[in-house]
């Protein structure tokens, strides 16, 4: 992807003449290889390289387990190796003697840079880290396309999941029913380990699914995302099984105050910090200040936190075509939580919401009592619709 | 754990005292911290690390968006930060003076070691990579209890899938279902992006699953594992969609060859490099030389390749409570492949295999014909029994 190389170079340190994005053993793949060559149709390429130079051409160095998924890739050459010393022998025919070659310090585990400066013992290293992610953060047209698609499939889950719920069930038990429902809509896969939290786990932002069954008048937390050709999205519902209590009533709508400030900040030119700061002012002007304990949005794109971070801690600056969440919660332990998450693409006026699904906060209606007659039916759990 | 941590020290270069295993953002998570912390009930830990001392003790540093989570950790001391500034005074406190600290320069990026060297600018920094690898790759009973229970969930799909087969189905649709069954089975999700290849895309070893139709007589080639409490298995099986032709059951023959004598050889003492040049000569001693294109096998643990590989140019030796896949195959690229996989557990005298779907070729019997009385019956795609 000649463009996409070439935003990198953009971002790069001036005089650069190429860089190496070097994969490891999954899971420590390089988002970037498949950033410039685009392969994100199929493939590992563990121990695999891919040769950006800053004229936008690309080579890809690949075992010959994956040649022919490597050779799927639009305007690059690839070339094949079958031990590490052919890989190295490639690697310098590549490079064609730059003397100052960039890596991408984040995503290269530190033992494959030994292995880069061995192979090219004459050459400079340069941590282009930065420029990658700076490229990364403002999505081209078919990246928007495809994080659209893995929202839209998100979406639609997040409205049946009032459908999923039932008495009994467990966290487990429902995050496999979504999953599910994500690869039927056309995901690859869940793009992160789906977040089940029933009643008090709900309090805790980073939960993953246990044996908890779902009691009435519990919270339902559910954050999630769909995988679409490698490209994420990322949606946080709360539903309550069940009528709210007023206090549960009471957090959600604060959630949802803070969520739409958000909302009506992002937009081309807008301080992360600023927006994250106001966000948490609407939490924190209430008496559940301090129970905001994260931030209030990242970036999405081929990682789940993709780059940037609408954060206080944040230096910055919303752009056209960057995409990010906007995820406002309140966490009390002991009792539970609510989050609200939608992903945004930042406009040069505003935002446009990609996940689309309702965010009123939803009650589950709870089935009749059966009648006395026919215990065998009421005691089997059943689909309910709200 | 005490334990695993006294193990990674024990492999280590002596006199070292400390060593920091450092995560980076998802997917780029050491899995080392988790194998020393056993924290495999949930939490990212992003930014996050864990500080293991010569003695077994262990102090983690976590975000408090995880104090949770980090608390579940038995035996070791929780430390939580608020910035970076703060976890790297804990950081100099938990190292508590060492002069020599070790990292693992296999799963950490780069830039995370370029913070280490800021935060103990002091340190000499020395890599226990292979120590970790060696050491998690002789598994304990609680280790081995959750590969066996990854295996037994995934082997239960595997014998489900040929119920699964209809006629029209595309490869994405059969993943779907199977991640889906792994998930109702107990698994977290799937270990690694499963594999589904039909017919002629059984030639690619790591193809990711398309929009290719199920047709008559394909080759149906499914690669997938489960993850339980964040260990994988990895299971592959081929079946034929209706009859097998000679060339199909041929091909599979002698797979199957290949991998019983990976079965016999596998032994604590043996040379992997042997096992795997045993295996590939049983393939290459018929016309299909050449067409075994990658290694026999491969450790399996938190990782899905978990260190070692039974490899050609492999020096390890297999000892006992090592698990390892035995996986050979052949490729005809253009007309299709056939891959077997196990894991097994290396025991004193052999090996046990903790995969235990049948090997034997499935042939998945057709439906007959409907009668044309029926036609609306007929178009619509069924499940069928073999």
């Amino acid at each position: 992807m000649k463009s996409r190389i070439q935003r990198i170079f953009a971002h790069a340190p001036e005089g650069l003449e190429s860089i190496v994005l070097f994969n490891a053993e999954a899971p420590h793949l390089d988002h970037a290889f498949f950033y410039a060559t685009d392969l994100v149709q199929g493939g590992l390429f563990e121990g695999g390289m891919a040769v950006l130079r800053n004229d936008g051409s690309c080579t890809i160095l690949t075992n010959e387990l994956e040649e022919q998924s490597a050779r799927r890739a639009k305007e690059a050459e690839v070339l094949v190796f079958h031990n590490r010393q052919e890989r190295n022998e490639l690697l310098s025919k590549a490079i064609g003697g730059a003397s100052k070659v960039g890596f991408n310090a984040r995503e290269t585990v530190y033992s494959n840079v030994v292995g880069l400066r061995e192979a090219l013992p004459g050459a400079e290293w340069v941590d282009v880290g930065s420029a990658v992610m700076q490229a990364r953060m403002v999505k081209d047209r078919i990246e928007v396309a495809r994080i659209r698609k893995a929202a839209r499939i998100a979406s639609k889950v997040a409205d049946k999941i009032p459908q999923m719920l039932a008495e009994g069930m467990t966290e487990s038990q429902l995050s496999a029913e979504m999953n599910a429902a994500m690869q039927r809509g056309g995901a690859a896969g869940p793009s992160f380990t789906t977040i089940v939290a029933f009643g008090e786990n709900a309090a805790e932002p980073h939960y993953a699914p246990q044996q908890r069954k779902l009691q009435k008048n519990d919270y339902v937390l559910c954050d999630f995302g769909a995988q679409f050709d490698l490209y994420a999205s990322d949606i946080t519902r709360t539903y309550v099984f069940g009528k709210a209590s007023a206090k549960q009533r009471e957090v959600y709508d604060i959630v949802r105050r803070a969520q739409q400030v958000g909302f009506d900040l992002c937009k081309a030119g807008a301080s992360c910090k600023e927006v994250h700061d106001k966000v948490a002012e609407v939490i924190d002007r209430t008496k559940y200040k301090g129970r905001f304990i994260h931030s209030t949005g990242h970036s999405l794109g081929l990682q789940v936190h993709d780059g940037g971070r609408i954060a206080t801690t944040s230096d910055q600056t919303l752009e056209a075509g960057m995409v990010f969440t906007v995820e406002p919660g309140i966490y009390v332990p002991g009792w539970g939580g609510v989050r609200i998450e939608d992903d945004v693409l930042i406009t040069k006026n505003g935002c446009e919401q990609l996940t689309t699904s309702t965010r009123d906060l939803l009650e589950v209606a709870l089935p009749k009592p059966m009648p006395k007659a026919k215990p065998a039916k009421a005691q089997r759990p059943t689909k309910r619709k709200r």
